[in-house]
């Protein structure tokens, strides 16, 4: 998507055809910087300290990472030690093994000196992959935004919550796809950003990347939603999803279920954006099989932000003495998602709906 | 209640039975510190700053106003002028203008050299019976949490959002009145803390409250409640309101709404603490009747806390280049609302309900 007017991935192969760049995510809103990975540990830890962040994006560093790792060393011995060195780097994160197995699993068969070169064709590959899969979410999800459009004067009012936008996958992003191609397509377009707290991806990721593409939105705490639907203000709630069950219930960021809830409530469409390489086909109850990672205290005790002086500076809101729990998921049951719209298409976020599209995928149940 | 062990209201007259004290609330929960209130300057300055905030405390501090403008003089046309001066010192807050009335009603009969001892008198009596109105709240609210702890082993999990606490009364609180009571009782309760975005009062001033009163307590973001709730970690809501309409409707801090909803989703009750002087009873629908104020965007993009080295700062989240948009309070139609708590007893949230509780004041509807 766009950055001061010119196109950026997250990800790029620099010119010199070994090293790789990302966008340094750990810098915005308060600069936009890149980071240079030139080996494994750079890729681990670009990946471990959050510099990239979301489930694709991270799938995609893996990838470069394992490839930076085969040129210093394509032995058998070493691919292996490349392949746990990134799945620790932030266990959590589904598509970091799923990204490291399809490496080593693809490079293996290869000579020694033919493996470089493989690893950085499949990198490249999970890449451009995920850019397609993205547009494609984008363009199906286009469909729903202008039906609105055509159905009302004004904008169509978008409520987001956290940052399922580009920056969060290589291109285009989940959620926000549908929203870059209907501003594409001319479309008149307004999207409530939710902050998203504790640590407020909403506020510093996706606003700016909305900003930075030139499309109109507004900064909201996490609880205004309601309010805002209550009074028509929302026309359609798009966010993405961490981990979505075989039965179409959706984890994502807390508070997802909040909003869920009141979009029901007040009638307001709910779709969650996904690649299908977020669901998780080997379970079907998100509130008992989803375990909830519980994230440090600090997250929602300590905010960053700039100085008067311009300063990057942190302050502790509330003193110690006051217990914090955080957790950093919420499961928003099936039957509150309108849809769940895939690169192939949209469906009902139900077993029935998600087999319809991917049956290779689907497992049979009794 | 207690702090470090003493007791405290919220203000109070000093021992010279002329200046007032209050308790800075600007200054928690950094520091705990009193402001002198001197003149009626003092008192407006203190209200329109937040010093003082919660509309019995607004009305207490009100009050005290108006006695320190009659020391300095007491005739009609200052007394006039003080009053209209309270009133315009935060003219959104139902209970300033109530308060300022009242004193005013109550001293102008009394001959001049009467009327400055009238005035203490009646904002003693505002006070006094601030305290025994949330008092009763508290002795009501007790009975749920007696009957939940009854009902199950461990601690009575008991969620607020935003601060109804006895720093926005003179003493005791509306929401936190029946935990202290609980507290007090020797009940086993746990209360979840709402941060309560923008303002976060309930990171700032609930908490401390709680810690203050060595009550267990763990403070949580705004998103959070819903999942609690689906975990069967909330066994009962207790919120506050700012203004509620005759047949129920509730207005206070916006997210409330958002709790509402996940508590009727699970099977949380949900109840309302208020003093019947919230209650507007000439109107009916909370949606269309009552404004809800937008307040700056500053409070969303600023932060304040503490930095490392101790100091209190403001720090900027996010850059300009992104709107903002701030409603204070949301409305929870009447449907969602288990009950309401009031100073005589608890009854349903509908026009029957508080017609039977208040029939001196609910209005005769066709």
């Amino acid at each position: 998507m766009l950055v001061n007017g010119k196109h950026y991935r997250t990800i790029w192969l620099d010119e010199s055809g070994t090293t790789v760049s990302i966008i340094d995510q750990t810098k915005l809103p308060y600069s936009f910087e890149f980071a240079t990975l030139k080996t494994l540990n750079d890729a681990c830890h670009a990946i471990s300290s959050m510099q990239v962040r979301g489930a694709p994006l991270i799938g995609a560093t893996a990838g470069y990472g394992f490839a930076l790792a085969c040129q210093v060393s394509s032995t058998d011995e070493a691919l292996l030690a490349a392949k746990h060195q990134l799945i620790a780097a932030r266990p959590t994160a589904v598509n970091l093994a799923w990204a490291a197995n399809r490496l080593y699993d693809h490079v293996m068969p290869f000579d020694h000196d033919q493996r470089t070169a493989a690893a950085y064709a499949c990198a490249a590959q999970i890449c451009d992959e995920d850019v397609n899969v993205c547009e494609s979410i984008g363009d199906y999800g286009l469909t729903l935004i202008e039906n609105i459009a055509q159905s009302k004067p004004g904008p169509v009012n978008i409520l987001t919550h956290c940052n399922a936008g580009w920056l969060a996958t290589v291109d285009w992003g989940t959620a926000l796809a549908p929203i870059y191609k209907a501003h594409q397509a001319g479309l008149d377009v307004h999207v409530w950003v939710d902050e998203t707290r504790p640590r407020n991806q909403g506020a510093f990721l996706t606003a700016w990347e909305l900003a930075s593409h030139n499309i109109p939105h507004t900064v909201i705490t996490d609880n205004a939603g309601g309010h805002l639907m209550q009074h028509k203000l929302v026309d359609l709630c798009l966010v993405g999803t961490d981990r979505t069950t075989a039965t179409g219930d959706v984890c994502n960021k807390i508070g997802t279920y909040l909003k869920a809830l009141a979009a029901r409530a007040n009638d307001v469409p709910f779709y969650v954006c996904l690649p299908s390489s977020t669901v998780d086909w080997e379970i079907s109850d998100g509130l008992t099989e989803i375990p909830i990672e519980q994230r440090s205290g600090d997250e929602i005790r300590i905010m960053q932000g700039v100085t008067s002086s311009g300063q990057v500076a942190k302050i502790e809101l509330f003193p110690e003495v006051s217990p914090v729990r955080n957790d950093a998921f919420d499961i928003t049951p099936a039957e509150l998602v309108s849809g769940l719209i895939t690169e192939r298409g949209i469906v009902e976020a139900s077993r029935e709906g998600l087999r319809e599209l991917f049956p290779e995928l689907a497992l049979d149940v009794a």
